[in-house]
């Protein structure tokens, strides 16, 4: 056999790999903590009843760049709700959820060789497609220490800044739920201007603020958008993970390269899964998702604090709570593990956290989060 | 603005666009036969007739490998109809369209300065995703050859085979609808034995064939399976095009790469649209397909063929009529879109064939073709 492209091969298995072989032992289904999901089901809209499913036009190729209504009605969205105020169509590319938005960022800005710093802990993915494509990956362990107090423009001071070419962060974090504040968006954008990088925004939980949190987009920043790619999710806000419906937005001159490579990855994205995008975001489902399940999520976020006895996040979807060795976080996700719930190592998100945990709180239903919390409560002798 | 990748910026606008232009001056919807789609819709059962659309399973995560039922399914398809007796589920990857699968093909088996034959004339997309990434295209004018009888054999050894990583091929060909003989398929097997290459093996168009012409698939030669990646699709077969589903098949040690690269670009394609293509491989649909679908567009490749007086293609979905230059071709394209009919000018499809036109005869229904053949006809004074 042919040799395959080095970067590929070198790209070592998930710590979930080790997690994967774990659960297959396991005698009964367990409650799965692990993964980023949503037990939320979209709204009837979007499941596409009354929609005329035998039309010809969900079967024949659609246009690259996205279904004009859609485009039409996000671009509103992001006027409004995102106050990104320069918004057009030529801002924007429909992609296979926010992951393929970020994988042709990727491909479109950076080279081999050229590095991206990344806020850790962060979402493990993202690191996986630089790495794919030859870029590296440079941490930077960051929220834990902003959550401590520490000024960003101080963490931001000991980077090595040769041969950086993008800076990627999410707001809200994956997994931490750091939010990000007006100021310290201000800070970022001062460094890629220092440097002259890209930065990659990744709000694909911009809707799950809670106790009155608010989210603000970097790109609303007028110093920041002409060198910003922002990706957005309907898997959160809409809870179509499923479906693979997402969007990157940018600088009509950076989407130029970022569409080039969409064309030649998936030409365009399903068209049916578009219109059901569609039938949400005409609804204002985010608005009525945001009302409705919130406070149930919030709720959520709540008991799993309770049990665990870690900081309540202020956003996001998960609990990401620090033990006192890598061990000990182990012994305790290993625990957990024989009692049927599943958590997600640290490790994964950053070589900083092995003693941390990542737990999501919106992806199982009350019942079976209550289950969990108690066998998490009893781990943690509370 | 910091500066691109330097293999995305480089990349040469299609053809296509130049088309688009003029296309915007038309004064009413032209007849496009410059796309490659078709007018079928697939089966009741994929359009979602019956199915519980408001199943939570629909809408969250799932297996990035692709639904159980599906690579089930395939594995049986490619078994019988392929001929690929070794196939297992993980030789298979389901993917957005065989697009996806050489997108990710490429990216996983080639780097950046490496070479892949192609056998021209080609399909554009696979020339620009190798671009994208670095990787040099090195185009051999190869089916209008084999058309006048020269031998495969001697083709191939005009190739400089240095730097030289993979060889790409279509299988029935797009654009001109070739069909490679068993023999020739283990031509290109020893090539590539020869000089250790990956086979990339396109045959999106396996059921196109006419006049009872068998397609095989090189694959299933036991020389050139452990370094084949063969890739498939919905999109000609069910009819689906717009849904984006397609699947690569390759030896397991091969598919590992490949994966990596899948989970990280769309991570899982939308599971009801893997739910459709499930409905329509379960119902068989492709022989059904076949035998209602493929008469009819038998009697189109005729009527086209006699409209312009070119060679019938054996298989596919296209003519590709030369012309004596390249402004004879342009001159002819002009004056049918002049009259309402577009056509795909030969230069999208390799440096050679700047003198041809591809016309496809699968994507208007019968109507419509009837008029476009008129004024081809009249265009081509027959």
């Amino acid at each position: 056999m042919p040799s395959m492209s080095r970067w590929v091969e070198a790209l070592r298995p998930s710590v979930f790999a080790t997690l994967a072989e774990k659960m297959k032992a396991l005698s009964q289904p367990p409650i799965c903590l692990h993964i980023g999901d949503t037990y939320a089901l979209p709204e009837a809209s979007a499941c596409w009843q009354g929609m005329d499913l035998s039309s010809a036009t969900l079967y024949r190729y659609s246009h690259p760049h996205g279904l004009p209504g859609l485009l039409q009605a996000i671009c509103h969205k992001l006027r409004d709700h995102n106050r990104l105020s320069e918004v057009e169509e030529d801002w924007l590319q429909i992609t296979c959820g926010a992951t393929q938005a970020l994988h042709c960022g990727v491909q479109a800005l950076l080279e081999p060789g050229q590095a991206v710093l990344v806020l850790g802990p962060y979402w493990p993915l993202f690191g996986g497609m630089c790495r794919l494509l030859g870029v590296e990956v440079r941490e930077l362990n960051c929220t834990p220490r902003l959550e401590r107090g520490e000024p960003l423009r101080s963490l931001l001071q000991e980077v090595d800044p040769s041969g950086l070419q993008a800076i990627y962060f999410a707001n809200p974090n994956n997994p931490d739920g750091y939010l990000y504040s007006q100021a310290e968006l201000m800070e970022i954008t001062r460094f890629a201007q220092d440097h002259d990088l890209w930065i990659f925004s990744d709000e694909c939980y911009e809707h799950y603020c809670y106790d009155g949190a608010r989210h603000v987009s970097i790109a609303s920043l007028p110093q920041a958008s002409s060198r910003c790619l922002s990706v957005f999710s309907f898997s959160k806000s809409y809870a179509m993970a499923g479906h693979r419906l997402g969007y990157a937005v940018g600088h009509p001159g950076l989407m130029r390269g970022l569409r080039r490579v969409a064309n030649h990855t998936v030409y365009n994205v399903s068209a049916t899964v578009q219109q059901a995008g569609l039938a949400m975001v005409r609804a204002d489902s985010a608005a009525h998702y945001t009302q409705t399940w919130l406070p149930r999520y919030q709720e959520a976020r709540d008991q799993m604090v309770e049990a665990l006895g870690c900081p309540a996040p202020v956003a996001g979807a998960y609990c990401f709570p620090h033990f006192e060795s890598q061990e000990q976080a182990w012994d305790f996700l290993e625990r957990a593990l024989e009692q049927g719930v599943v958590l997600a190592p640290g490790a994964a998100f950053g070589e900083a956290y092995g003693h941390c945990l990542r737990i999501c709180f919106t992806c199982v239903p009350p019942e079976q989060l209550a289950e969990a919390c108690r066998i998490l409560a009893s781990l943690s002798n509370r």
